[in-house]
Order: structure tokens, then sequence, then C-alpha cells
């Protein structure tokens, strides 16, 4: 069941390709899913890509063009002619194809519609493009079965033939009143399981889930995954039913979401993959890293304020990159379990309980390891009494003000509307480096004295 | 269309526990949705929502129970009798109810399956019960759809109505032999639209998506998402269908693994929320901050190696945070986009190109961030030129060195089968902190000589 690409595969497609033998190309290729074809193109070079796509009939492509690396599919699409793209889109659903047209060119994306074979299609698709792409909106597509309420079963079968007809998978079947606005579902098992006789108005559900064209995705994502639905319809600010989305749009989502966490704690600004360009990588990355050498200048600065204490507690220097590694592993583990937990909308109680639930966590946890840090300062690295107490204080403090600034700046940060991921990674573990690196020196001289 | 839990819900719930109004109780929960109930016990404390939940019928507690968190749901199903727990099961799904009995002591375990009303669905789920839970086995349910390649469309459809009593969704109708080998499928769009004298051999689609018992979880996600299946069936070594896993448990596996990853990256080595213990938050950060910990030691050793440098190059001391937290990040920076790429199979091409890409890439960052460092350290903080140039190269070097670190961790680790997010967060941080040191140490020593 699994599919894996070969290299005899590849070779023979490639010797396929030099010697042209379209027939034999397309024998060995419709056997396999568009899914694997995609896999197969972005492995080729572009020219024999372009190729192996031109072999191929549209009803294939179309969902090929779906599945490629977006660089590719870009080229792809600037070598065909408008008339060709739009016979891929006729094959696609429309928000697929609204996708897909959305990334075009101004120009051409209107003379792409303007070949497009079928006018309702048509009319759907651009009905989709003036809807923000992070929104229900944006993600719904137009296919769907809907009934009108005073129909009885019998027409409502005749109909709902028809329209399924232009429909991949049928989720539900909509219920809606000659204003077409949303009333109810009818579910596909109480259609096979009810007698044909029965009026609509009797065995439709009136509870129906929905969601409006400017909620956001990850707003549709969060009602889909907890109420469990495969397909949720989408009303306009009138009410009216004009689209669904499906559960496989909003896995993308939720992969993008849990994603785009991870990757702004690890600095990463962008949308990255490994196999992007370096200058898409450096500009997805480099901001960060500027950042973190700013930081970097303040935390020289610092330290050099403490020059005094290099006159007979050297040894404070030799400690300062652990002090500061630990504030900053610290606050990036408070601020992913509230990252995380924001955007799951699992943090519940009052901002008190969570402080004092803070404190006696990074209490715990700095006692602990306070006191290998002592045992180690003292018999493992053989350090005097009085800098081992030092950098034991210290290191307590720190852990302490660092979950403390790792769990309460995302919070703040979220309840202004900012997204909480951007308080993670470099920007915290900067931050409460410098800050360990004050708080560090200020207790030494207390207790030192220099 | 949105649910949100006011204050005032929860006071008139309380109150009207108080009183044991359980008649208003059930009229103000009956219209709730059980994944609005659930949140709502969360919410309330462990009698309140015993006792709402002892209110309810086993149909709606059911699923109330599969929404809870953990500590809850253990803590209702220690104060079930064995009974209580069997009515419970007898209402869910064989893949929900096996997930709760696995949670279950194993005396208490044995008392509910010998409970279970129904004895096709207890088969069902001890059937379940010996499959781990990371597999396939683990994932799927015993109901499905499934017709004889044998029959006719008549007896087809008759099978069916039966059969989709006991199933909730019905995603795709399954096609077996003689032997309940898996054949192929026929989709509920052909049934609406295919008259019912057709003979099922003539129009079921030989070509069928399937995964094996034993196929690992993350596989079967990948499946899934890279074909875009709703649902998939799952056959035994021999063969024979199974059962299904249909796109909402994949939801999860696919939200988890996305989420292990970043917990991993920050240092979290179990799946924790923030609402988890105080003792269980700590069993899962304080193992890495020890081990980040005892890397310290290493640096504070290292530093403490190159103690002569202090004499006369005291500047070197202020800049060691600042280098060896660069190289933290760029590391960090690396192996999300490696650890990501592995985890979406998204990593193509040679090592050796790979090696070129990452040498190329951190060459470009590192000699911007190296420019403006040594700006930085000569206009802004005013150190003389040799400290300027030393610091520069040490930063390059260090650069290079931890996106090589953090590329090639991850996929040697992915190599040998352990999970590659292990080699990231404190791991990458800590060991590219000792590394920075030591190379900046050894590059100062050259040009400065100490």
């Amino acid at each position: 069941m699994e599919f894996k690409i070969s290299k005899d595969l590849i070779q023979q497609l490639e010797q396929l390709i030099q010697s042209k033998n379209d027939q034999q190309l397309e024998v060995l290729l419709n056997d396999l899913h568009h899914a694997d074809i995609a896999e197969i193109l972005d492995e080729l070079d572009f020219d024999e890509a372009t190729y192996i796509f031109k072999v191929l009939d549209s009803e294939k492509t179309a969902e090929i063009l779906l599945e490629l690396e977006d660089d590719l599919r870009e080229n792809i699409l600037q070598r065909l002619s408008a008339k060709e793209i739009a016979e891929e889109l006729d094959e696609l659903d429309t928000d697929d194809a609204a996708d897909i047209i959305a990334e075009l060119p101004q120009s051409k994306m209107e003379e792409v519609i303007s070949e497009l074979e079928d006018v309702e299609h048509a009319k759907d698709i651009v009905d989709l493009l003036r809807y923000d792409e992070d929104t229900a909106g944006g993600l719904m597509g137009k296919e769907l079965v809907k009934v009108n309420e005073n129909w009885n079963v019998l027409t409502c079968v005749k109909e709902m033939r028809q329209q399924a007809e232009h429909v991949t998978r049928v989720h539900s079947i909509y219920v809606v009143d000659d204003e077409d606005r949303l009333k109810g579902r009818l579910s596909l098992k109480d259609l096979l399981t009810t007698s044909t006789k029965t009026p609509i108005s009797d065995v439709y559900i009136k509870k129906v889930d929905y969601v409006k064209v400017d909620t956001p995705d990850v707003e549709v994502a969060r009602i889909m995954q907890k109420y469990d639905l495969e397909a949720i319809p989408v009303v306009d600010e009138m009410g009216r039913l004009v689209g669904r989305i499906t559960i496989d749009d909003i896995v993308d989502v939720i992969k993008e979401e849990a994603d785009k966490d991870y990757q702004l704690a690890a600095g990463i600004s962008q949308d990255v993959e490994a196999d992007d360009s370096i200058l898409e990588l450096t500009r997805a990355r480099l901001p960060w890293l500027v950042l973190a050498l700013l930081g970097g200048f303040v935390s020289v600065k610092v330290l050099g304020l403490f020059e005094p204490a290099m006159e007979g507690h050297k040894a404070l220097f030799f400690f300062t990159p652990l002090i500061a590694a630990m504030g900053g592993n610290v606050g990036v583990q408070s601020s992913a379990i509230i990252v995380q937990g924001l955007a799951n909308n699992a943090i519940t109680g009052s901002i008190i309980q969570r402080l004092l639930k803070e404190l006696s966590l990074s209490l715990l946890n700095g006692l602990i390891l306070s006191a290998i840090l002592f045992a180690g300062s003292y018999f493992l690295l053989g350090y005097e009494i009085h800098i081992g107490i030092t950098v034991t204080i210290a290191l307590l403090s720190v852990i302490i003000i660092a979950s403390l600034n790792g769990t309460f700046i995302p919070i703040i940060l979220n309840k202004y509307g900012i997204d909480p991921a951007l308080a993670t990674g470099p920007f915290i573990t900067t931050s409460n480096d410098i800050l360990g690196i004050l708080i560090y020196f200020s207790i030494a001289r207390l207790i030192l004295g220099f």
C-alpha cells in the first residue's frame, strides 16, 4: 500500500521522455495516483516535469497541479496558455480552482477566467476570489448538496442525484428555505434508512453547526475539531448558505498552525521548508538572528559594566554562559506550554492562579537545579564556597524570573491580539540572557562586594 | 454559532446542583453539545462534575466522557460501577470504547467487559484491545459497511441499511470476497447515481487504498493526508478487512505529532498541558534542564581552561554569551527546518547537496551577521580592532558549525531510527554553547596569542 519512488522508475521515465515515447509514458503514469505523480515531478528537472505534464490529460494534471510544490506549480503555470490553465481549472473543485487562480498575475487571471467553459463554475470561482484566504470564505468550496425544506423526499432525491454529479464527496445534505437561508441538515444515513415517502420537513435535523464567511480559519479548525465535524456549512451575513468547508482543508490549517508555532519558537518567521531556496531561507531566518545579535550587544555592554569583578572573582565570568543558558531554556519551556495552551484554547483560570502555579513550579525546579549547581561547583569544579553560594542564588532567581517571563509575555501579547508565538524563540532567549546576566552579577556584587 | 462558557451559566449550574434540581439541570444541559458539556465539567469542581454526570443519561454521558480531560475522566470512572461504565461503552463506537477501557485497571476492565450487553460489540472491543495504540490497529474502529462482491445491488442495499444502523458516518462501502478479503470499494455517490439493478461486481472500484493493522499511526496519517482520504480500511496479515480509520482520529495524530516536535524543541519530554499538575510539569521539564545544567558545567570547565586570556583580553569574556547564544539560535533554526522536513517526508536529494546548501546558507547568514558584529564591536561598543577581528571570525565559524550540527544530527538520528526531534531544543543549544565557546577561545588564542 506504500508508494515509494524508486531510482529505477525515475530513470525509466527520463529515458521515455528523451525518446519522446508518449504512449509508454501514459501507460506507466496512468496507473499511479496523482499525489504520487506530483511527488515524481518534484524529483525530475523542470523541463522533464513540464513534458510529462503536457503528455497527461487535464483530468489528471488538474489534480497533480494541486499537489505540486509551489515553485514547480508556478513555473508550470507560466508555461501554460490561459486556455490550457482554464482546462485544468474546469476539472477542479471551486475552492481548489480559486486557490490556483489567486496565484496568477492579475492580467493572466482575467484571461483564464474568460476561457473557463462552464459558466456556473466560473461564477463560483470568481465569487470565491473575493474572500480573504485566512477566513472561512477563503477555505470554502461551492460544491454542496442542498434541498428546499418545502420539498418532499422524492423531489429531493431527484434533485440530489443531479447535484451530486458535481460533488466529489457528499458529506451532508443541507436544508434551506426559499431565500436560501440555512435551516438544517439531512444525513445521508437518514436517507438510506428512511422511506422515500416522508416529507423533508419531517426528517431534517434543525440543529446545524455553521460558520460565517468571515470566521478566521483557525477558528473554523477549532470548531470542526471540537465537534468532530467532517464538513461545515458557511453562511453569509444574511444567513444564506454560500459554501461548505471539508475536513481535508482543515487538516492543512491545523498542521500549518502547529508548524508555525514551532517555527516561530525556533526563530523562523515565514513558512519555509528545507527544500526552499537559500534566499527564502535567509529571509526567514536572518531577521531573528540579527535581533539576537543586537541583544547580544546589550549583553556585552552589561558584562562590561561588571568588569571590576574580574579582580578577584574571575570565576564569575566562567559561569555566565551557564546562567544565561539556563534562563533561556526555562523561558522557552514556559512559553512553549503557554503558546500551545493558547492555541488549543486550554488556558483556564485566573491570572493570579497561574502566577502562583508558575512560581511554585519554578521554585521547585529552581531549588533542585540550584542544589545540583551548588554541589557541582564545589565538589566537581572545585570553586570556593562563596562563588558556589553566589551562582546558586543567581540560578534560582534567574529560573524564577525566566519562567514568569516565558509565561506572562505570551499571555499579555495574546490579550492585545498579537500572536503569542512571536514571544518564543530567539526573543525570549535573548531577553532572558540579558536579564539573567544582569541579575547574576547584581547578586554577585551584593554577596561578594566588588 | 460560537459556544462560550459564561460565568452566569456556571453559577446557575452550581445553584441547581446545590438544590438538587435534577429536572432543571437536564433541561439546561440537554440543549448543549456534548463537547460543550465536557468543557463545562472541566470548569466545575470534581463533585459537581460527578453529580451532573450521574444526572444525564448514558447516551449523552458516553460522548461527554470522550471529550473530558484525562484526569477528570479517570476520576469519574473510578466512581462508576462496572455496570455503569459498561452502559456508557455500549453507546460508543468500538474504537472509542476500547480507548476508554484500556485506561482501566486490569481487574475492573474484565468486570466491565462481562457487563457489556451487546455481545458483538463486546467481541469487537476485546479484539481492538490487543493492538498497540500507536498502530493502525489501535486507531481503527469496527464500524463499517461492507458488501460481498458476489451480491447484486438489491441485496447490497438491504444489507447496507441494516449495517448502517450501527455506523455513525458512512464513508465508503467496502467490497470483500467470501473470505472477507478486501477487494475494493463502492462510493456512496455511485450508489446515489446508479440504478439498483446493476450487479456489484460491475460497479465497484477495484483500486482501494488500505493500511495493515501494524502500520504506525504517523504513517497512516501521512497516507491519508497525501491521498486526501476521509477513511481508510485496515486489513490483517491475510488481507482480511478488520476495521476502518476515519479522518477525525487522524486529525488528533497529526496535531499530536506536530505539537510533540515543538515540545521536544522546547525541552519538554512528555505531552503536558499548562493545566497539568506541578509534578507532571516538573517531570516533563526537569530532565532537560538537568541535562542543560550538566552541559553548563562543561562550559564552565572549558572557560576555566582559557583563564590566562583574562590577563590583557578581558573583553573576550564579555562576548562569550553572545557567541554562545548565536550558536544556539542558528542550531535551533537548522534543526527545526530539518525535523519538520523529516516529519513531512519533504527531505529529498543527496547528503552532499544538503551539505553544500547548508554551507552556503550559513556562510551567507554568517557573513552578514559577522559584518554587523564587527561594526558593532568597533563603533558601538568601542573595542579595539583585534578583539573585533577575533569575535567576528569566531562568530562566522560558530554559525557554520552550529548550522551543520543542527542539520546533520537530526538526519543521522533519523537514519538510525531515533526520533530526530530529540536532537532539537536544549540538547542542540547546550552542545552548540560548549562547542561555540571552545571554537571562540581557540580562535582567540590563535589570533591574540595568550
